[in-house]
């Protein structure tokens, strides 16, 4: 091997990345994987069948440079969040890239960066810190209650106070799960003094309205991101996008790189998009089994956090990684997030909820 | 729509990047399209079927995230550039990214960044600043000779006395055309201080042995950066990668995002690889085009820059923009890349390159 003998203090790394390790929950092969809130359900034949059509006449031209501002792909979302949120979006008010992570380094890299701020109310999306390092941005973490749930008038103090050129606000909020309602967004939306991102990644799984609905009263300040991993059942496809007012976009073309978006990437996409009936159909199916699962671990004695999304976090755990280790000794892998006390389980197929279930059955004994 | 009434100047975003313009050619439907440096040749129907089969294959496990280390890929790609180069490399030397363009930020972002330098010598590939810029690291320029080429004994010297962290040689060089040869890439390797990025995206089109041959002796400074949308005609696929030591490619997986490769580039890109020699045929036959293009320029009177590349830089206009225009006019597309007095033209098919050089006969009148 080439250079097998040279190590990263070898290298003349930024000071800051050393001793850091990469981000990303444990890849292993176990039985039940319940650990990055996937849908457990596989795309339909049709769908399968739609992206391999798609793909296979994309082919044909894969010697030529995609389009470069992904017009199609990005009408046909905001065709998609037009009539999932009500809201009339037009082409101009959408952006995507490989996954909400690449959108929101897009979002600091225009708006954050050296000598400016980003804050989150924590715990929340453990990508935004780091997105925010990846982009030189200063991290502001700022507190939830105990309870997980957000004390709006308190976080529009902390807004207004602190003064983050970017705020980030996710709904439902990973890895707690909860909502946050039309009015208390506004309120945030009012009192943020730079931009206030909403990350609505599991948008789909809530009851509450969308934060699209603001955007026409907060243009200069309000973004929605969204993401077709979760609902959508595209997490391979890496698909992100945001709703925001036009000159939004306008900035993030300035700090994109040129042909971001594939060829093969647009047109599965938009295949995908042409089966979101059939694809959200599993969101409801997930929903009441989210209840289940949430009322049956209560069942079993364990604190559960309420939760809108397709997952759960529940405990109380003495030791959380020791038993985050009992789970995948009983073949279920959940996600250890860093809550103290706390686990977080994302909601599968019944089979699969059944055997998490059962596992959680032996633990708390 | 909604927000449209806002525009830039009402958000906040970095002073650095108000009154930019996004980075990109032209893209205009032109019958003669020799502007972005794209294989003219469609890839054969056979790896058109084995991109679609395996893009089908994948499609079933979309709802779940790719691998994120894209592993086979990397293999592949190892197998490949071994075979090209003659340099023995393992799935440990390679990185693969969304076009070299990502590779190249995730360099920046690990061993660039605020408060820290990086160089090259121009005029080279325009995206290496803007990438800089993007990662907020400082941009050096650094001259080439008055006919381009690199005189490097001058560069080590520049290398040397500034001591950028990172420097970037293009070869060959975007947009003139020529290759360093082996010797000259050794000097200026043991002169960086850095890291020494040797920017390869055409480099099979170049008869100069790669920049892999000197990484056994370079470990902890060299990396050289591939495409596949040159030679491959894999520009609509995004798929760009590097060769270095194993702890390059530590370094790097500290800044990546998370399954920034969708398991669709993953599968296609295997399938395009494993038609390799097909694809690369088309190489042969555009570097005799080139040949026969460079000659025919100089025929007509232009002065050419010799090219070891699938482009050729030619002049002297006295206004290199307004003779863009007039190839425009006759249906033809080439790049003014901001070279006084110069514009770039990509070898085409036959039938295209005969239709630029009309139109130059035309135009030297």
């Amino acid at each position: 091997m080439i250079g097998a003998d040279i190590g990263l203090a070898d290298l003349p790394l930024r000071d800051d990345l050393r001793g850091r390790s990469p981000y990303g929950a444990p890849q292993l092969d176990v039985p039940v994987r319940l650990n990055t809130n996937e849908n457990p359900y596989p795309p339909p034949p049709a769908l399968v069948a739609d992206v391999a059509e798609a793909v296979a006449e994309a082919a044909a031209g894969l010697h030529r440079y995609p389009d470069r501002d992904a017009t199609e792909l990005r009408a046909d979302l905001a065709r998609y969040l037009s009539a999932v949120t009500g809201v009339q979006l037009g082409v101009e008010n959408l952006w995507a890239a490989n996954g909400s992570n690449e959108v929101l380094q897009q979002i600091l890299q225009a708006f954050g960066g050296p000598g400016r701020t980003a804050l989150g109310f924590e715990p929340s999306y453990s990508m935004h810190p780091i997105i925010a390092a990846g982009t030189r941005t200063e991290w502001a973490p700022a507190p939830r209650r105990d309870d997980f749930t957000l004390d709006t008038a308190r976080a529009a103090e902390i807004l207004a106070a602190r003064g983050p050129d970017v705020a980030f606000v996710t709904s439902p909020n990973n890895p707690t799960g909860g909502s946050i309602p039309l009015a208390d967004l506004r309120e945030l939306a009012a009192a943020a003094p730079g931009l206030l991102v909403v990350d609505e990644a599991y948008g789909e799984f809530s009851d509450q309205p969308s934060a699209t609905r603001l955007l026409a009263e907060f243009p200069a300040k309000l973004v929605v991101s969204r993401t077709m991993s979760k609902a959508f059942a595209f997490a391979g496809g890496r698909l992100g996008y945001l709703a925001a007012a036009p000159a939004v976009v306008d900035a993030l073309q300035l700090v994109r790189l040129p042909y971001h978006l594939s060829t093969l990437t647009q047109a599965a996409a938009r295949a995908a998009l042409r089966h979101a009936d059939d694809t959200l159909r599993s969101v409801h199916a997930l929903s009441a089994e989210r209840d289940r699962v949430m009322e049956s671990l209560r069942g079993l004695g364990f604190h559960v956090v309420h939760s809108d999304a397709n997952f759960v976090l529940f405990g109380r755990f003495t030791d959380a990684h020791a038993s985050w280790k009992s789970y995948l000794d009983a073949g279920v892998l959940v996600r250890d997030v860093g809550v103290p006390g706390h686990l977080r389980v994302t909601i599968g197929t019944p089979a699969e909820n059944d055997a998490f279930l059962a596992a959680s059955k032996e633990i708390v004994r």
